[in-house]
Formats: structure tokens, C-alpha cells, sequence
């Protein structure tokens, strides 16, 4: 049904998966390159994206009792200085600024990558009795980091996030934020994105800068390659000490706070397009889609017929439905390709044959099934519809990761397939950080997390040979 | 009731305003500074009412048909220069950065400070044809300008604030949606923040950078200095000739589009204060409070009493009340105190001898009054006393600026008023930019706006004495 002009301008996915990611990002209007190196222009329908993402996730922020605060964009470099691995990992790559108006700064500012040491500053002002704890701040805001190459929402100088930033009393409480917060990015990717995700912990090599663990949320793209999607870490008290962070305990004793930061990106609007997308543009899960359904109106001049879609609209919209209608005078199947480009998950046609019998025809995103819907209790069964096509997703994108989950139980195994198929490789690790450069030197392959769920696959690192400790995710990253 | 250790911090109004101010924004911990020179941090307590704004004000822009997109944050130097008269307006006061990562830049960037030039670029590329317009964009951002002095929310060298950018076929059209957006403004103070405003034009010499024409909503502080408290500008095709923005009309032919931007930013919440507040703290409009209603149990120990205080609290919320309950165990003097800081429109006490009688008790935060509640229909009597609040509170206000406008009708009385009676002043004017400059020399008062509300006060300009030509009001700003 699909018009061919349109369609014949994305690349197959298969053909060249880049290309086809990039066609993808233009055609459907989500970003756009700006006159800034590595810097993007989210479009309206990308940003829409981005918007229902924020929504959904700040509501759980808050409901887990987070409050939301704005730091400022920039840090002295004294500031960047005060915690050893941080500065380290950071400082190459940030932007810095050394001229304000006419004037050539004394102490020069970086445009923040990340914001742990501007919460610690304001933590280490407001922060004085363990009544003050815990904090449990977060922020929307954008941050830069200096990369050399750059893909929309994948890679990017500039990119949106979310930053939460917490103090606690003890250890343990961190520790449970951590965790907490890891599977806030877990469920949400599954119940709003439709995105299965491996969770579990970062290699010391793969840690956050600063932190005493990182934990991870990894997907798998269509391509076989990793996204990291989320992170939480752990970071003891360590930027406390740094920042001198301490509150007076109930006995009236001096004691550091411990802390926790984690974070989720516009990186995953790429995971979106790479997990669920086809030959025909953009897929999107129906709890996040801007518009969750379009409606088409055929031979919209016969009378009633606009009346009649324009109805229907007001009653899906009345359920609480993200609704479109397409009355333009464009060709039918030029409106087709142009939804299915832009992942609306449900089209619905309605014509005059189709009043008569008192019905609208649906077709799903997903799978392109085609099915009368009565136009009796009509938003139910939309709703039904969307709720089976997020499920669809879900489980398609379940069945593609195991698929290309891959099991290595010696290094001959791991390089084969690291080679021939791109996708997870399970296999055992002895836990030394040389070993786990050693593979990435060989197969260009990076460990991807010690996944919480542990498997027994052999006795024996992959590599080394030595006494394996912990079973990792290994794959290629984007 | 108040407790007196929480009151006796706060500086008096009368006796020195600015430090009223400075004591608000940290005692009712809107804000606390940063380790950046003029740049602020925005506690949970600010951006909850920022965000309450943002709420409103974006519904509003998106039922206009206004779409929400992400510039990048940089501006190379040379696009900032395209337009002449805005670059001349804004290059000194930016933020450069010159070095990304360990590599110095071939070309600065600026930090934006407003994104006009982002937009224009980002036109040129996605508008080719009329079917292409108009483009109806805002965007929800930060924006640096290299300020000397700073104070929270008035001054800083960050301020968050929305932009919008549209572009429109004809002159009409882009007339139209400047002043569509600045009775948005409008609009949106009276009936969110009870702020009453002046709405009109800025003369030639306070017109923005750039802009063919600007307009302002000005609203008048406690001390009788005058705000402004958004703008709107209509760019004629000024930008569209240095960015080359065409699109080809129906009859094919090439033609400039017609722009214009509006914003408002984090200033307003100074507004709030200074306009609202008393001696007590902040006073907080009813519908961008993050707590409208305070609930204090009283005898919190004698049984039901806390059951019964949370069973109200979930009557209000289902009402769509933003309410918290204090149960801690402070003083009821302490609490009373330290919500009256933080301008919670109501208080509501509930104690065994209430529960008794069916009742609550209510303080409201604009006049004092206190009055006994029925707990049957609670929730409608306390919106209707919240919508009670609000219609007195802009009462209030538009009483107090009435009361410090004043009229000018020759040069003496101008310059007493000045110096004397800090407020509005109605004077009439010639039109020249010499005389509107030799006024601010000599008095340190500056035109606010060319009301559209024009009055014949004299027929000549009250400085010069020339034939006037317009009413205009003048005064003290921040």
C-alpha cells in the first residue's frame, strides 16, 4: 500500500545499517545536523519523543520521592579538580569557556559533562544534620562532552539526559538507591519503551569515573550491537571525603553522607529506532509514540465522512488516546508510507462503506495486520489494540536479543563469533582487568556487564584460562 | 502564632527592600548560590513553582498550535554575526568557549543567549515551500549572558526561560502571533500568578536586537520599581534577508518568510516575590503553588487525630489539590512560621476537638483570616477559598500599582515623582530617542512601554516640550 516514492529513500537495514539509521532520523523528521559540529536539532516529532519519555519517568522520579532541582551549566576547573578519578575521566573532553563578554576569565569554566560536582558543592552548603538526608535530587538538563565523531542521539557533543543525585546516612541506603534506581531504567524500558534489557554490574575497567560500582542496563540493537541505556552507581563515600560532605549523626557525631548518581539520556530515543525499526521507517512502542493514532479519512468529499472521522478522533482523544487526523489533501498511499515512516502504531481508515457498516478498518505498525473494528465501544478496542501491539514489541524484541545471544566457552568460540555473529557473547571471566583488555585488543569486543543473573557456563576464563569468577556480557558497543 | 526565631530573620520590606528580597529566596529556600559567579542554584522549592509555570504556560502554547523543539546550546561566531543589529546587542555580554577537550576551537562558540540565529539556520534548511508554514516553535532552555552584577531570579548569568521562534508567510500573520503571544503573557500572569500587567510597545531605544518592533508586559514591584516580565517581537523579514529564508508561494515565486520571538524566563518568579510577598515571606499564588494546602494535626498523639488528618489530605488530592501534611514533630509554632515563609496559600489545622465538630480550621496566607471548615464538602470549600485567594490577591496587587502610578504633566513634577514616589510614571513624550535619553540621564528613569491603553494627559512631551506624540509609562526598573 505504501507509497514507493517515499519508501525508496531509506536504505535497507541490511543493505547498510547505518545509513539506513541515519535515513531514518531525517525522514522521520526526529533530528536535524546544525551548524554545530556534533551538536543536533531535535525536531518536533523527536522531541515529542523525547517528552513523553520525561513525562513517564520524572512521574516515577517523583513517586519514589525524587524532587527536582537545577544546577548551574558551568564548573571552575577547580571544582572538576576536587575528585581525583573524576577530573581524570572527565577533563578530556569537556568544552571550556575562557572569555566572558570582552573579558578573558581568571579561573576558566567547563560547560558541564556531568554534574556530581556541582551536587556536591551544593550538598556539602546544605546538608548538616542526618534530618537533612536523604536528598534525593535529579535534573533535566543538557550536557557536553568533546567526542570527535558524532550520530544523532547516538553519539553526540550535546545531548539531553536526566540526572538524579542522592545523599544518604549510611551505605546501605545508597547502595539500595543504586539498585532502585537500576531497575526504575529497567521497568521503564520494558513497560514504556518496549526494550528488554540484561542488567548488572560494570567492569572495574567499564566504571564510572569516580564511583565504587556502576550498574548498567544493556539492550541489544537489530544489528547485534550493545547500547548501554542506562547507568546507577554506587559512589561510596568517596566524593564526600572529597567535598567534605558530613552530617551530625544522632549522637551528635560528624560522619560523611554516601552517594548515588544515575542517569538515562536521549541516547535511547537511537535505541528506540535501532531496536524496533524495519525497512519502513521508524517502529514506535505505543506508551511513548506522539501520536499513537492516525486516522485516515477515505473519500473524505463524500458527505459525512470527515464528520464521522472527526468524531471518532474526539472520542479515542476523550479515552485519554494520542490522536491525528489526516484530512490533507494528499494521496491516500502517499499518508500511508508517511505514518509508517513516522512508527504511528495504529492507522484507521474510515470511508463511507465503512460508516454504513458501522465500523472503521485498523492497521497495526507493527506486523501490518489489517482488521474491521466496530465502531461501538471503538476506544476499548483501540486501546486493547495498542496494549497487544506494545506486548508485540516487547516480545519480538525479547526473541531478536536471545537470538543473537551467543555462548563462548573457549577463546576460538568467542573470536568466531565475535567475527561472524554480532550480538551478546556469554562466556566466563577470570576478573583481571588485563585479561579483559587483552579481549578487546583481539576482537574489538568490550565487556558489557557481570549480569545479575549469573550462568555456570564453564570453569575456566574464556581467555586466560585461568579460574573464571564471573560470567559477563560481552559484545560491540555503540 | 508565628513562631518568632523563623520571623525575626527576615530583614523588614521598608527597611531595606533588596536584602527582603535576598532573606526570601533563602529562607523560604528558592534558591542558594553557586561556586560560579552569577550563577544560581534552583532548590527543589524554586523549580517546583518553575516547573508549575511551565506546566501552564507550555498547555497554553500547545493549544495555540506551538510545537516544543531542542536547539544546540552553541552558536558559532560567525553565524552569530549574520544579522547585524543583533550581534551588536549581544556579542558583548556572551560566554565564549574556546578550547573542546585538550584542542583549541578554529572558530569560538558562544553559549547561547538567545537563539534566534539557531533558528534561522535550522529555517533555511527546513522551509522551502508555503505548505512549509508557519512554523509555530518554542523551546524550554538555558541561556548565559555575561551579567556584571546578579542577583536569584532578577539577574544572573544563567537564567532558564522559553523561546519561541515562529515563521509566517506574510506580515499580517507574524503581527498577529506577536501579539497573540504577549496576551498569552498577559493572560497568564493575571490568572496563574494574580500579577496585573501594562501591556505595550517598547520604544526605539529599548526595542530588542534585531527586532522590528517589541512588546512588552511590565508589572510594578512592592518598592514601585517596575519589571518586565516578557516580551514579544515581531522581526518583520530582517532575519529571514541575512539567513535567506525563502519559500515559494502558491504561485510559485520566491519570497522571504516573516518572524517573530517571544520569552519569558525565571525573572517572573522575582516578580511573584516582590509583588506578593510581606514580612511574614513569600505569598504564593493559589494556582502555581507547589503546596496549596498545609494540613498541621494538632494533639497529633490523641488516637484518630493523624488517621483523620491523612483521610483529608487524600479527599483533597483526589480533588486535585497539591497538599502536604506536616506530622513531624516540631513546634505547631515552627510549622506555622515556616509555611507562612513559604507562602502555602492554606493552612489547614485539625485537632480531636475539630473531628468533634465536623470541622477544620483554615488560615489563609494573603490576609490572615481564619474560619472553620466543614468536613463535609471540604474539598469544594477549599478551592473555592484557593480561588478566594487568588482573585485577592490580584486585587491587592493591581490596588498597590494603581496606587504608585502617578501622572507627570511638566518636567518638575516628573522629576519630583521620580525622586520621591517610587512607581509608574504617565508622561507624555515627543517620540525622540534624544529626549527619552536625556529623561534617563537626568533621573534615572527609563520608558517602559507605549501603553496600547493610550491617555491624553498634556500635548506636549514632558520633557522637551515638543508636540507629543504618545503617552508612555516611565520608571525605575530591575
Amino acid at each position: 500500500m505504501a507509497d514507493k516514492k517515499l519508501v525508496e529513500q531509506i536504505t535497507s537495514m541490511d543493505e547498510d545499517f547505518a545509513q539506513w539509521y541515519t535515513d531514518i532520523v531525517k525522514k522521520a523528521e526526529l533530528a536535524d545536523y546544525s551548524g554545530v559540529r556534533g551538536c543536533m536539532v531535535i525536531r518536533p516529532y523527536g522531541y515529542a519523543i523525547w517528552e513523553n519519555i520525561q513525562k513517564n519517568l520524572d512521574a516515577i522520579f517523583k513517586k519514589t520521592g525524587h524532587e527536582n532541582v537545577c544546577m548551574p551549566m558551568f564548573i571552575p576547573e577547580s571544582l572538576l579538580q576536587k575528585e581525583k578519578d573524576h577530573v581524570e575521566g572527565f577533563a578530556p573532553e569537556v568544552a571550556w569557556v575562557t572569555h566572558g563578554g570582552q573579558e578573558e576569565l581568571a579561573e576558566r569554566l567547563c560547560v558541564r559533562p556531568t554534574s556530581e560536582t556541582l551536587f556536591c558543592d551544593h550538598y556539602s552548603n546544605v546538608i548538616q544534620s542526618y534530618r537533612d538526608l536523604p536528598k534525593l535530587y535529579n535534573q533535566w538538563v543538557s550536557v557536553v562532552r568533546w567526542e570527535k565523531t558524532s550520530r544523532p542521539f547516538l553519539r553526540s557533543v550535546e545531548f539531553l539526559w536526566q540526572e538524579g543525585h542522592t545523599a544518604h546516612a549510611t551505605a546501605e541506603e545508597a547502595q539500595e538507591e543504586t539498585l532502585r534506581m537500576l531497575n526504575v531504567y529497567a521497568d521503564f524500558c520494558r513497560d514504556y519503551l518496549a526494550i528488554p534489557v540484561v542488567m548488572g554490574q560494570k567492569t572495574d575497567k567499564e566504571r564510572f569515573a569516580g564511583a565504587k560500582a556502576t550498574y548498567t542496563i544493556e539492550s541489544l540493537m537489530h544489528d547485534g550491537k550493545a547500547l548501554q541505556s542506562g547507568t546507577s552507581h554506587n559512589f561510596g563515600d568517596g566524593f564526600a571525603k572529597a567535598f567534605n560532605i558530613q552530617y551530625s549523626n544522632k549522637d551528635n557525631k560528624l560522619e560523611y553522607v554516601h552517594q548515588t548518581s544515575w542517569g538515562m539520556s536521549t541516547r535511547i530515543i537511537g535505541a528506540i529506532i535501532m531496536v524496533h525499526g524495519d525497512d519502513n521507517g521508524l517502529i514506535l512502542p505505543p506508551n511513548i509514540a506522539p501520536v499513537q493514532v492516525v486516522i485516515v479519512p477515505v473519500a473524505m468529499h463524500k458527505p459525512g465522512v470527515l464528520d464521522r472521522a472527526n468524531a471518532l478522533k474526539e472520542e479515542l482523544e476523550n479515552a485519554g488516546l494520542r490522536v491525528k487526523i489526516d484530512a490533507s489533501d494528499k494521496m491516500p498511499g502517499w499518508k500511508f508510507a508517511e505514518y509508517e515512516m513516522k512508527g504511528v502504531p495504529v492507522r484507521i481508515e474510515i470511508g463511507p462503506r465503512d460508516i454504513e457498516n458501522n465500523q472503521c478498518m485498523s492497521a497495526r505498525r507493527d506486523n501490518g495486520e489489517k482488521a474491521a473494528i466496530s465502531l461501538d465501544g471503538v476506544a476499548d478496542s483501540v486501546k486493547a489494540l495498542l496494549a497487544d501491539i506494545h506486548n508485540n514489541m516487547l516480545a519480538k524484541a525479547t526473541k531478536l536479543r536471545d537470538e543473537k545471544t551467543y555462548t563462548a566457552t573457549n577463546f576460538d568460540e568467542f573470536t568466531s563469533i565475535a567475527e561472524n555473529k554480532p550480538g551478546f557473547i556469554k562466556a566466563m571471566w577470570c576478573g583481571d582487568t588485563e585479561c579483559e583488555e587483552a579481549i578487546k585488543d583481539k576482537t574489538a569486543v568490550t565487556s558489557r556487564c557481570i549480569p545479575f543473573e549469573q550462568e555456570h557456563i564453564a570453569d575456566t576464563c574464556v581467555h586466560c584460562g585461568k579460574k573464571a569468577t564471573k560470567m559477563v556480557y560481552w559484545g560491540k558497543a555503540y
